[in-house]
């Protein structure tokens, strides 16, 4: 198909694509002529992974350049959903030495007693970003005299394994590497969205019944 | 408290104080002299509520003067809580309306079978940008030809209920009205935070073990 054929699949403006050609986000399309190309459906698949990331995701540009690179470089799932949780995570806020060596102390407990692998944050490890900025939301709780979140941790955890299971279960059904990658990015961006928007209808439920909403 | 004193003990700079103060984020202290104020540690605490909201929960200044005002209007915790949800989901992004009318009918579908009241998405309701955004993220998922994901919906709906209820649980043994409400509002943005973090650690662990990553 040609661009503007493109653009109308994807939803995406022409101009839109054009940038993400020039950035290399879009390989681009076959040449017809010289200042004509062909693009395919698996084009047409790119520009809307690139929307999902941005839009949804909230991802910047260069994140989205960084998670499509990992799936171009063809590293394995794993890794690929590594880059994919770094660029998703982000730096992580500052907080204060004190509350962030609390809340280590209790990610170190959380992570032997369910016999997680620990990845110190700072190291520049995949999976950094995420503990990064794990410590720096338990630390801003505390700061803001509320610790007792971190009563419940062993709750959310048990939970989030729940979920995660769920999670893990729509990708391993899969065979094809490229859509297992494909599918374990969607799962996570979208999923993290879904879930959050899932959890806050069931507490406005909740809390409607307990904190005394307006009648129904 | 001076000024010197407060953006120490708060960890915000004394221009950003100063820009808040200004824009009305953060109330005026009690004058001592025309050019001098006395803080208190209710602006301490304020303080790191704004960065908290900024920082970890990503929110814009001008929805963090939103909950700020529904917080000082001493709306009920149910009527803040559904500010701050509207908020923190921000605008929807845009879909095909076919993608959209799918995503729609299994929210509505959904809705019904947990008893949930439905807020039809576009009305101005509160938890209205909460379920665009679900449809938004559901519809993404069918765009890119990822319907599975909807199919373990229903599962996911029991665990965001049973975290809900551990949410719930955290805020209704408090007394004062004005700590619900700060609490509430701690265990939504800083819980929606951890909670996506213990999840992609949850699904490290399991990918790792499933999908081959290197030998811990």
């Amino acid at each position: 198909m040609r661009m503007a054929e493109l653009s109308a699949e994807s939803g995406v403006p022409v101009a839109t694509v054009k940038y993400y050609l020039r950035e290399g986000l879009l390989p681009p399309g076959a040449r017809t002529s010289p200042n004509q190309a062909r693009y395919s459906a698996a084009h047409v698949q790119r520009l809307r992974l690139i929307k999902a990331l941005t839009e949804v995701g909230g991802l910047t540009l260069a994140s989205v350049g960084a998670v499509l690179r990992a799936i171009d470089e063809h590293e394995t799932p794993h890794q690929t959903m590594g880059v994919v949780q770094q660029e998703l995570a982000g730096p992580a806020p500052k907080v204060s030495d004190e509350a962030a060596g609390w809340a280590t102390g209790l990610l170190q407990d959380l992570a032997r007693r369910h016999g997680w692998q620990w990845h110190e944050p700072g190291t520049g490890e995949p999976g950094n970003n995420e503990v990064a900025n794990l410590v720096a939301a338990l630390a801003t709780a505390k700061e803001l005299g509320h610790e007792r979140l971190a009563e419940r941790l062993d709750e959310y955890v048990r939970l989030a394994l729940r979920v995660a299971e769920v999670d893990v279960e729509v990708v391993v059904g899969l065979t094809s590497v490229d859509k297992i990658i494909e599918v374990g990015l969607i799962a996570t961006v979208l999923g993290d969205r879904i879930f959050a928007g899932l959890r806050h209808l069931a507490q406005e439920q909740l809390s409607r019944e307990l904190l005394g909403g307006p009648p129904a």
